[in-house]
C-alpha cells in the first residue's frame, strides 16, 4: 500500500484503502485544536482581504518583535517560516551531506528533509509503551553526529520530555559539537511547561522549532518559527525563499500573540477531554500512550493486527492516523487527535460498538 | 546604502534613504495588477475562512488539473509553489554546485538562489536601450553551463522575447545538455502571446516558471507554478516542503482559472494606460524601455544621475523601484509599475512638476 505520509486530507486514506468514503466523517488524523482559531481572526477576516494585494514584509519585523517579547529571545535569533515543514526543510538543507541522529518514533519530515539532502541518517529507537528517553544511551552515538532531532512533546506519542533530560542531552551534544534540534510543535498544549527557549543565549547548539498552526488551528495558512543562535538563523535564512510567510499568516500570528487567555482555555478543554477518553480506554481495555497533549496513540491489545480496527473506524466515518511510516510503530498503533466533546463522544460510541462485535 | 532587494514594502526605502514618509504615498515599485483580484474572490472570502482550519491538499490535485487543462501540459509536468520565489529557490537547489548563466538585467532571485547553492554564476549582459537578445552571442557561452535563466517578458525592462528567438536558444541549449529556465512571471500581461508551454513535451530541457500573484494581485497569498519534464518536476518536489502552497492560495487559484474575461480586461486596461504614459514621456523627453507589459524602466536623460529624481518622487509620495541591484542598470534607470488611471495621472503631474523645477 502507498500510505499517505501524513494525517489530514482523508480523501487519500479512503482512496488508498479502497473503503468508500461515508457521507459523514470526522478527521482524527490531524492534530489541530478542535475549537478552531481565536474568535478575533473571524472578526478581522473581512479587513484581512486587502492584505492579499500587497507583498508581505519579507523581514516579518512586527511578528518577530512580538515573538521576541513572548519568548525573551532576541529578534536575531528568530526565523519565521511557511509552517514547521518549511523550517525542517531548511534545517535539512544546512545539514546537507552530514550525519543526523533521529530519535524515533517522530514526525517523518525530519527524515524526508535530511535524506533529500543526502545526509547519512542514524536512528535511536525509543521503546513502547513508555517511550522513555535515556540520555546515556544516546551519548554513545553522538561522536560523529552533526545534529540530533528530538520531537518534544513527541509526535506521535504525545509524551513531553523534561527540561532536565533535555539539558543533559544538550550538554552532551555540546561536547561533540552537535546541534540539538527540538521540535516543539505542540509545546503549547502542555499543562506545566517551563520554556527552554531562554537557553538559546547560552547554548549555540540549541535549535527550537515551533508551529503556530496546531494551537491556533491555521494549518491552511501555515506559520511556524525557529529559535536559534543568530549564526544558525543566518545560515537558514540564506536558503529561505523571499516572502516565504504569506501576509495572512503573518497578520493572524500578530493577532494571536496578543491573546492571553485563548491558549489556557484550550489546554484546559483538551485536558478534560483527554481524561475522559483515557478513563474510557482503561475501562474498555484499550492501550494508549501517556500523552500530555492533544493526540495519543491507541491499540486494541486483544487484536494481533490493528488493521481491522482501522478499517472498521474508517467505515464508521472515523479517520485515525495510520502509523506505518513511524519507525518502531509500523502500524501497531493508531494515532488520534483529541477533538471536540461531541466528536470524542462519538468516537467512544464507535469503540463500544467495536468491543461488542461478535 | 543598503538598498532593499525588491520592490514593495515602501517603509524600507523611506527608512534607507532617510526621506520622511509622506502621509500619502503610492507604491509604483511592485508590479501588481492595479485593479486588484477578480471580484469573485471577494464574494467567496467569507466562505474561505473555514479553509484555514484544515491542511491544504499536499498534492494540489484540483488546481494542478485546472492548470493542466489550461496549458495542455500533463499534471506530472506541473509543480505548484509558494510563489515564484519558492520555485526559483528549488531550482537553485537542484542546480547546487553547477554552472549557471544569467541573462541580465533580470529578477535578482535567480542569482540569490544560485549563489546560496554554491553555483558558479556567469552573466550575459543585454544592452540598453533595446536589450536585444542575440542567440549567437549566448551560444558560445553554453558549453559548460547547466542552466540558463531568461526572464521573458523581462523584469525589469518589460520586453518580451519572441518564441522564434526562444526556440533557437532552446535548440542550442539542447546541444549542450543545458536547462533553459524561462521565467514567465508576467507572460499574461502580453497582448499577443503564443504559449511556448506545449514544447515541454518535446524539449526535456525546457523549464517554465509562472506566477499567479501578479495578474491576479495576490502577492500576499503567494502562488506560482513550474512546467517542466516530469523528471525535473520530481527532482524539484523532492526538495519542496510539505504543504508548501497554503489553502487560500490554492482555492483562489482554482477560482481564477475559471474566469475567462478577467485577464483580457486587465491587458486592455494596462495597454491603454501604457500608451498614454509613453506618449507623455516622449513629449516630455523622458527615456523609457519599450515595455509590452505592466511596468517599464524610465530615466531623465537631462540628468547624469537619477538619484535626485528618485528622491524628488519619494518626497512627492511616489515610490519607484531603484535599479541598483540589476546588473547593467546600477541605478541608471528607475522602474515603475503601471497603476490605475488616477495614480498614473498623478505620476504624470509630478513628472511635470519635476520638469518645471528651476
Amino acid at each position: 500500500m502507498n500510505w499517505p505520509k501524513h494525517g489530514s486530507n482523508p480523501q487519500y486514506i479512503y482512496k488508498e484503502t479502497g473503503i468508500p468514503k461515508p457521507e459523514k466523517w470526522i478527521d482524527f488524523s490531524a492534530n489541530i485544536n478542535p475549537l478552531g482559531s481565536p474568535q478575533i481572526l473571524k472578526e478581522k477576516w473581512l479587513d484581512f482581504y486587502q492584505k492579499i494585494n500587497d507583498y508581505p514584509d519579507p523581514h516579518t519585523q512586527v511578528l518577530k518583535k512580538l515573538i521576541s517579547n513572548k519568548t525573551a529571545v532576541d529578534p536575531e535569533s528568530i526565523l519565521l517560516g511557511n509552517g514547521g515543514a518549511e523550517l525542517i526543510a531548511l534545517l535539512g538543507r544546512i545539514l546537507a551531506g552530514g550525519n543526523v541522529l533521529l530519535i524515533e518514533p517522530a514526525f517523518s519530515e525530519y527524515e524526508s528533509a535530511c535524506s533529500a539532502n543526502d545526509c547519512q541518517i542514524f536512528y535511536h529507537q525509543l521503546d513502547e509503551p513508555a517511550w522513555e528517553l535515556n540520555v546515556e544511551e544516546i551519548t554513545s552515538k553522538l561522536s560523529a553526529i552533526d545534529a540530533v532531532f528530538l520531537c518534544t512533546p513527541n509526535n506521535p506519542t504525545g509524551i513531553g520530555y523534561s527540561n532536565e533530560t533535555i539539558v543533559k542531552l544538550l550538554e552532551e551534544c555540546k561536547k561533540t559539537d552537535t546541534l540539538l534540534i527540538l521540535d516543539e510543535a505542540f509545546y503549547d498544549f502542555l499543562e506545566d511547561y517551563t520554556p527552554i527557549s531562554p537557553l538559546i543565549k547560552e547554548y549555540s547548539n540549541l535549535v527550537i522549532i515551533r508551529s503556530m498552526t496546531k494551537m491556533f488551528a491555521i494549518p491552511g495558512l501555515r506559520l511556524g518559527y525557529i529559535l536559534a543562535n543568530p549564526r544558525v538563523i543566518d545560515k537558514l535564512s540564506g536558503y529561505q525563499p523571499h516572502w516565504s510567510v504569506n501576509a495572512l499568516a503573518m497578520s493572524a500570528g500578530e493577532l494571536f500573540l496578543q491573546d492571553t487567555y485563548f491558549v489556557q482555555n484550550i489546554v484546559n478543554y483538551i485536558r478534560s477531554e483527554r481524561e475522559k477518553l483515557f478513563s474510557f480506554f482503561l475501562a474498555e481495555g484499550f492501550e494508549f500512550s501517556p500523552s500530555q497533549v492533544n493526540f495519543y496513540l491507541l491499540r486494541d491489545p486483544l487484536e494481533k493486527e490493528q488493521m481491522p480496527l482501522f478499517t472498521f473506524l474508517l467505515r464508521r466515518g472515523i479517520v485515525p492516523r495510520h502509523t506505518f511510516n513511524f519507525p518502531g510503530l509500523e502500524g501497531k498503533w493508531l494515532r488520534f487527535a483529541i477533538k471536540s466533546t461531541e466528536e470524542n463522544n462519538y468516537l467512544m460510541e464507535v469503540f463500544e460498538e467495536w468491543r461488542q462485535l461478535p
